[in-house]
């Protein structure tokens, strides 16, 4: 299996935001995922970074906490 | 292991650009791929949608061919 798991980075923080992620599918200054398990997320944003051997997907907030 | 094969979407089709993709990242219009043996490539255009379970990567170029 080959499920990723999908982290907020905020900064140099990194927070889980959905795990076992199948699917995912930008869209519109949005993020579409959907886990393993049939959970769907749409986050408003990008993909930042996708680190398949750390099995880890980025995303960026398109308003970045604190500003 | 957890790599990725990017596949170019073209209507229907869809054809192998990078094998053993490790790291992608969308920056302006293009995407940054880096496989597992350190080739580099940068593809005009975007990511359509990724499936991890079965380790694609479909990437949709910024002016489809036939048009």
């Amino acid at each position: 299996m080959c499920e990723l798991n999908a982290y907020l980075a905020d900064g140099e923080k990194e927070d889980l935001y959905l795990e076992s992620v199948d699917v995912i599918r930008p869209e519109n200054g949005t993020v579409y995922l959907r886990s393993l398990f049939g959970e769907e997320r749409r986050f408003q944003g990008r993909i930042k970074e996708i680190q398949a051997i750390k099995r880890k997907i980025l995303l960026e907030p398109s308003c970045p906490s604190g500003l």
